[in-house]
């Protein structure tokens, strides 16, 4: 399945900017996107980066530029590859550092097998990861995107597979979700982190992170 | 399976005294006790609230008192059961209010058919749900206790799954977890939250809740 992976090369991460600077915040966010483009390629998808700007991403993969806003990027995508192959498309956000190949190939196999279409939500209601499979069926990542993408497969009568996984529901956005990425990361995304100081703080309700 | 459900009846979910008063948190960690209870059952499980006080629960299940700090009498209770029953045990928390019996089952199947423990980690690295069939493997909830229950169960040469699910990674601790039971709850506890006037709050990078 071709799989497209949305990134901003403008001012990447920024709600990370109380602990990382920009050019940081722009290095994580190429880790962060390896990571997934090596979890893409091990569930047995073909990733293709679909970027805001010029990106060469650490793990050889097609990019396409598209400076239009991600939901009109993505519909523009989706669209495009309807007119060309009758093929099943994915989305997976590029900040899901702690995506597993198995997380991605449930989600995967839900669209090849039985759905319409297969959405994991991320933490927050957001939509982390799409597999779309349905003529009509197009995104909204505006607000709560999780909700709005069920009440869109309803309205074109998609069938909908939701995928239940903490992997996938991570997205990394925040200083506290670096805290997931150390716990179970083992890409360059926790690599990065380790290498630039952080490390786990246990000492509180949940893990948080600590930067020496 | 027998599952345990530690529940706390002294001054629950002091983390959410920003937004609820204590008679509120009090009926309220009641709704999720009883949404857990429902799933525990609904999954195949033999649910039995290991309370720290009386409790009636509102979902009919026995209750066993044990006044003891969580650690000690999760300790204990799996004590007893290795001395009377050869028999994999679950331990499920209070607050996981959208918990899915399939989620759970997938816990119980687990250690049902191959590893001696699973574990379902919570966000910020925390244990939220557990199955046990291992006569060493012992619990501590003090801190990030995903990674300190990995440790234990390598120390006992017991073979661990980790089940990755949004559902089981959400216990509901903090405001922000609100959001998880409006999107995703469909039982008690998120009934109880629409009763008490909160929304949903999309307007910003996660949904978060607001009250009317």
């Amino acid at each position: 399945m071709e799989v497209l992976v949305p990134f901003s090369t403008d001012r990447p991460k920024s709600r990370l900017s109380s602990v990382l600077d920009p050019a940081e915040r722009a290095a994580f966010a190429r880790a962060m996107l390896a990571d997934v483009l090596d979890a893409v390629n091990a569930a047995g998808g073909e990733p293709r980066v679909l970027a805001t700007g010029p990106v060469e991403p650490e793990t050889e993969c097609p990019v396409e530029v598209d400076d239009r806003p991600l939901t009109r990027a993505v519909n523009a995508a989706l669209s495009d590859r309807r007119t060309t192959a009758d093929q099943p498309v994915g989305i997976v956000m590029a900040d899901l550092a702690i995506a597993t190949p198995s997380a991605l190939r449930e989600l995967f196999d839900a669209v090849e097998r039985a759905a319409d279409v297969s959405i994991a939500p991320g933490r927050g209601g957001g939509t982390n990861a799409l597999a779309v499979d349905h003529p009509e069926f197009h995104v909204d990542y505006h607000g709560a995107s999780y909700r709005d993408h069920r009440r869109i497969a309803d309205e074109v009568d998609a069938t909908v597979s939701a995928i239940d996984s903490h992997r996938l529901a991570t997205d990394v956005d925040e200083p506290a979700d670096l805290a997931e990425v150390l716990i179970h990361g083992e890409g360059r995304s926790a690599a990065w982190l380790r290498e630039a100081g952080f490390a786990l703080d246990a000492s509180g309700g949940r893990a948080s992170v600590v930067r020496k």
